[in-house]
């Protein structure tokens, strides 16, 4: 075999990983636990509870102050801020696309959005309600306005509960996706859709081996179904100055839910769908920049360092998954009944 | 002159001050300042602004925090809370219809929406920031990404600058309008829209005296041009056990401004449209039902005593005059980018 002939060969090879990616794009709507399908009548409910902030303790937390749907799902701070000032242990996920993800919160403690929907509330940090009765009954019952909503959401009867709030919100949660990008489309045939830069950032992020993990339609991991999550252990390679300069392993991930010691610094794969958008990065919000958080995840979990032009190509390609936002209505909320204004006072 | 004829004289004298009320419906559109034309590229920037939280100290508190527009324009609160959980002093105005208003806050002490824009930034308990240039510098100007929405609606050059911040805002404010509404649909000649007791308390509310001040479209007294105000004393009779009560006289209201014992407890009339939907009612939010403020009223304005006849009549044809509010879409708002997160965190 001439030399020539070799190179050739090894070019072929060296473009094999790259290949080797399914490049996917998102189906048109995400899936949908059995006993959930989704409504009108139901993301309507769900857009004015998502919205409100009287479900939390002090009035003034709402899901949307956290993650806000007119932002790229999230607040673009390290950590959020919830009721009385007080500050999260964790930067809030993106709600755009969550849909897709079979599990959720950073350490994928929950199977669904649903699950998902009922932990904030009760957070003393976040949205600080006693407890879900206290929730269902000093707020949601109370403002007497939402029964209608919820009657024709979930039929008549006591539907005005916990569970019914979850699976409200969820719903509408389910609307908030973004499958067409300048990437989606371009995988789907428009050519144009994505620049020269952004193409060889797409090859590079395959070849480089960003693709192992952030792999399928969102980025976050090949399919699953819904409760069964694809987790990573991050950092990989401890040794990294990055480490502790980010504080990347203080915090144990999957650990810190299921006490296991094989869970220790595990997580979900997050999607990087809008990831342009959701600055600052990680789990801890420690890293500002979308070019740092690449230099990063190459150094810690690839052992590899990039250049400032791999850098730039790469994040040139994840500027294309920034997505088409829908239009969304604003709900309209009914008014706090006079007898309940003090309870919330 | 025999009784029965003294009587029916009586009573065609008596039905003169309700016959009196000039029934009035609000234009389709609100006065607007000759230098602030509305603009669909302004109220869209308006709109961005109005919800967008980065512009207060804490990055967590919106105008539409305590002007709620997916409610009735304010939070149901007695008073608003601010950053760090700071309450404020008097109760948050509704911000629908504030627009055709001709003076602008509880005291009347700012003359435009424009003007009253640029109060509540730098006010320390409500939205905390510094000082307009920090305002501009730190957050209007380093969030990139609305510099082309302000070229859009103030054309090239330094557009990015607390003036237009304030026009784009009041803007917006004057697409929140609800001219339609039972009460204007009875008015402009459907009898239909109003029911029996609906029509007897319009009558009561007029012979009573209620629309001695609370004439016009608006119920907020005359038309005036902007700038000029329409106040009254409050509370008049200062006798009344209410006053003690509800703690109604402690409040110098545009005193408090302008420091001339003149204004002394005057007040600008303030709207009664949607009054339904903003509960608790007066100043300091201090009287939580809708039929609790007509007794207060009646009695320390006009030093009547109502029967519970009277109030739940008035009441009904004051749930008459909740409008209909205008589908919005939501905003989109730019990320924050990733060099200004740390000065918002």
């Amino acid at each position: 075999m001439k030399i020539t002939q070799y190179s050739a060969l090894l070019a072929t090879v060296i473009a094999i990983p790259a290949m080797a990616q399914q490049w996917q794009t998102l189906p048109e709507t995400p899936p949908t636990p059995k006993d959930n399908p989704t409504t009108a009548a139901k993301v309507a409910l769900g857009k004015m509870l998502y919205f409100d902030p009287r479900f939390s303790s002090t009035g003034t937390v709402s899901c949307n102050s956290c993650h806000n749907v007119m932002l790229g799902g999230e607040d673009n701070r390290p950590v959020s801020v919830g009721i009385k000032g007080q500050k999260g242990g964790r930067s809030a996920p993106t709600v755009w696309n969550a849909a897709y993800l079979s599990v959720q919160f950073w350490d994928g403690r929950e199977p669904t959005l649903e699950a998902q929907a009922k932990g904030p509330v009760t957070n003393p940090i976040e949205m600080g309600m006693e407890s879900h009765e206290v929730l269902v009954k000093q707020r949601l019952q109370a403002i007497t306005g939402y029964k209608p909503h919820f009657e024709k959401a979930f039929g008549s009867g006591d539907v005005v509960n916990i569970d019914n709030f979850a699976k409200a919100i969820a719903a509408y949660e389910r609307t908030l996706i973004t499958p067409d990008s300048p990437y989606s489309r371009y995988v789907k045939g428009d050519k144009k859709a994505l620049t020269t830069q952004q193409i060889a950032g797409m090859e590079k992020f395959s070849k480089i081996g960003c693709g192992g993990c952030h792999s399928g339609g969102a980025f976050a991991g090949p399919e699953k179904p819904l409760g069964e999550g694809f987790f990573m252990k991050f950092p990989t390679f401890t040794t990294s100055n990055y480490v502790s300069k980010y504080n990347l392993a203080e915090d144990g991930g999957r650990f810190e839910a299921t006490k296991k010691e094989a869970d220790k610094n595990m997580w979900r794969v997050p999607l990087l769908l809008n990831i342009a958008l959701t600055a600052p990065y990680f789990h801890n919000g420690a890293v500002q920049t979308l070019d740092e958080a690449v230099r990063v995840m190459a150094k810690v979990q690839l052992d590899k360092d990039l250049s400032d032009g791999d850098i730039a190509d790469i994040v040139a390609f994840l500027n294309s998954l920034t997505g088409e936002f829908p239009e969304q209505t604003m709900p309209r909320l009914p008014a706090t009944p006079d007898s309940v204004i003090a309870d919330i006072n």
